[in-house]
């Protein structure tokens, strides 16, 4: 994932040879999936809540990164907080819930040690017997905390890198432009609608089907009916600042190529009409078109099993006014189906000795090599 | 848990440091649980089955012992014998029912090896044909045995540390009298109620929280309303031979504290309206009310998981009587849930980095101390 | 499993001593297990398929073969080919439904590379941009095939052993005749019934179980009903060529002894009213009487699991005259049932101290130790 790579930059003639994947063992052995909860899950900047789902101070989220529970709340100065979601006495789960609201602290069911929204130790049972507690030593641990397009970034390292440098410039290098996704205001929509996915399936394999479009005109008719440039099996993110345009007849991004609903304020017109689906590894995806936003957060929670949470979200007007948003969702809704079906069918043919080496990548499918790489050069192994 | 610890003999002021509890991978790790079976479960005296359920010869109970399934049986002359519940000759289980009753003898269903209710081998097809078999060489593996307080103790350990030393010390250590216990004559109650708890935890949380009382304000309102100085987390183990006194409005260990049943028979008075908890590790609790003795055994099966026989004894004429022992038993059973819903909220912790050298135990809770360093040493690993 | 054994051409005094079976970690150890998928189910002839069940060309059967899925399919010009179930691309499961029918071609549903039925490489989207793929090298992978008995037997090796020196040779030897089996024509048979069981037990204690007859007397009586010389727990494999004969008053090979169907056309006089089993290492049994032919394909799937599939064959006239196979089938339907739930019991008990060292076979199940011995062989230990 350097940035400069100019075969990308215009629509070369792409290399007619095949490139190797990462071998079967990557996306199978537990060991594997450990080093990756260490070094990529654990140690990368992790898209873990949505900002608006922590509406009022008190308002908290629990999300699973890697091997840990992380606790994001909202304390009372409106800021955003994430801690380990353990209380530091005797090991409890501070919140069982995916979400809820606190009044001004968050207290252990167990023996009531009681954390402030910013997590310092304030009040345990006896404490007064306890001169030698120190309450920020005994505070919740906390983890590191970015804002961006409307969602909580968390980070368990104890030295995140930079958020720049690797999640911006992720989505710039993408896009081609630094301020493209911003245009979008993804920080100011509205949630719409949300599917959870439980997929059977490693989530490097749901990368490297995100990432190209080869299989579009096999899996995804509704898809290459709306952006008929996906049926050659070009993927979008093969070129750099590329969107697949809609279709001449199609009037907007849903099922059946009906009309969506008004283009996002301060879109630009050379947005309009366009799909891009950024990568952000390791485990969100963006999906821009001229109504909606689309985002994948992805929890891997095991070699074989991931969960994926789908935001759809929309100007804040279109969701007040109760519009029918049917045909917008069912588009990506199948689309999710239909790759999570192919990740499925993939998943078991990883620990056959067809696969021992890998397969490959056609040309098309080149940019893949490069995810390989990122993620094969984290575990500190080679490339394939 | 050496007999002697000056500390406890009356109530000094309680340090006020914090001490560290076993790292998280003891409640986890597979490997540490391995060792637990062999050198803890499987070697260390443990109580497996009420003698009375064994009610006339032939009748016969299993038991889950480490990683054996143990056969408890009455033979003819009325003894209790003990047999790893495997046939000789090609591994069958002899019994699968958890309990039952035979007649002269323990035949195996797959080839009909028969074993007398000593174990010796009596029977098998074709016997006539093998002079060279050995009927006491190839009898049943015994497991030795002791019965006390109605209950049958094994141990699967070729020499057994002493029961006397074990045990009954750990009983009198805690009531601060060797005779204490026998006046509440367990082995000639009767059975009022039986309930089974399939428990998500390790069985050493589960120790932990009966040993400290730290948790009854914030969990067991009902407890602290019959017993007001557990309101105040001091528990009752702290102190040797300290019994909870029943509060002035109390009149009887009940779950709205009305009356219970008649005082047990040959019970002092100063062991009236009290409450003793006695932990007898590795898996055994006792808890001694004026009128009736609830024993849990506990059945570790995997370092998550804990089954827990849990029973209610009264006085035969209590039982017999067919008097409503529903508040009784309402009291510990929602105990129990209480305890057991908190234990299960610290096991998925217990792998979270946050936990990764363990917690700490407040002052009120350094007699825990003392069961993890038990607990290590019989592992062969230093005490943390 | 020596071809020429002496002792087992008559019928001598069977010896008196005791011999040892595997050791209990044979039948638990996931290594083992690991190793066994290696070097014996994916290195040995496996029966995976009924030939018939291929009808026509495009006809595929997908089975469990150690730890691959392998797909079986009839070729355009009427021959059998199997394939390794994985598409070369990038390692999609070719077909995951348990059989089906293509027209001309295998294509993967996920970037629709297409294979023709003798695994070539015919057709991919943007083929023609990839002038690099050479499609005979990025065909299927083909594993080795042999027809017998009607039934498709499969090699995963790389130098498949001999068929005629393992499969055909263990048959022969086990019938004292090359051409016993032959006589039953049982590929052309028809199949009248069959039966698909879950065992929860490894697939060698199922081995053993089909081995000997000691345990009919305790289990079997329906069998032992109509073959009394198995009520004394002689198993008709002790003895070469010996089939074990009806009882008098028995009519044919049915649950109550009633009679079953007219004789297979071509069995000799000596065949007739007699039962033939027969173990062909490592997941085949044929079963023989005169009016139908039962076989077992097991596929191990765990240490501890085993599915079998069991087929009852008949002549194509009783099949197509719509005769009620009932008791027929039944009889052998509860002789599985009561052996696999007899190996069932056995399976917990393998993880026992008292099964440690194994246990023991009495004198007329010591020809189970050539099992043994041809396990540990080709696993690389030495025999118990």
């Amino acid at each position: 994932m350097t940035a400069t790579d100019p075969a990308r930059t215009a629509s070369p003639a792409p290399p007619s040879d095949l490139m190797p994947t990462l071998p079967g063992r990557y996306y199978t052995d537990p060991a594997v999936f450990a080093r990756e909860q260490e070094r990529i899950l654990e140690s990368q900047w992790f898209c873990a809540v949505r900002s608006a789902d922590l509406e009022r101070p008190g308002a908290f989220r629990t999300a699973a990164v890697g091997r840990e529970s992380v606790l994001v709340c909202r304390n009372r100065s409106g800021g955003v907080r994430a801690f380990l979601n353990v209380c530091r006495h005797r090991g409890a789960r501070l919140c069982t819930a995916e979400s809820g609201e606190v009044r001004r602290s968050l207290q252990c069911p167990y023996h009531a040690w009681t954390y402030d929204l910013d997590g310092r130790l304030t009040a345990a049972p006896n404490m007064a017997d306890m001169p030698g507690i120190d309450r920020r030593e005994r505070g919740l641990i906390g983890v590191h905390v970015r804002e961006w397009l409307g969602y909580v970034w968390v980070c368990l390292a104890q030295e995140p890198p930079s958020f720049d440098d690797t999640v911006r410039a992720a989505v710039a290098r993408r896009l081609g432009d630094e301020d493209a996704v911003e245009r979008y205001g993804a920080e100011g929509l509205a949630l719409g609608r949300r599917v959870s996915y439980d997929v059977a399936a490693n989530w490097k394999l749901i990368i490297e089907n995100f990432m190209e479009c080869y299989h579009c005109g096999t899996i995804h008719p509704e898809l290459t009916d709306v952006l008929p440039e996906f049926a050659d099996g070009h993927a979008a993110q093969y070129y750099v600042g590329h969107g697949a345009r809609f279709g001449d007849g199609v009037a907007g991004f849903t099922v059946d190529g009906t009309e969506g609903f008004g283009r996002i304020d301060g879109l630009g017109d050379e947005q309009d009409r366009r799909y891009y689906a950024v990568t952000v590894p390791p485990q969100t995806f963006l999906n821009l078109v001229p109504d909606h936003v689309i985002v994948h957060r992805m929890f891997p929670l095991a070699p074989d099993r991931t969960l994926i949470e789908c935001d759809w979200l929309y100007s804040p007007g279109v969701v007040e006014s109760g519009a029918d948003l049917s045909h917008s969702v069912e588009l990506f809704d199948r689309v999710n189906r239909q790759d999570f079906a192919a990740c499925e069918r993939c998943q078991p043919a990883m620990s056959s000795r067809a696969y021992r080496d890998g397969g490959v990548l056609v040309p098309v499918e080149h940019h893949i090599a490069e995810f390989h790489s990122w993620t094969a050069g984290l575990l500190g192994e080679p490339a394939p």
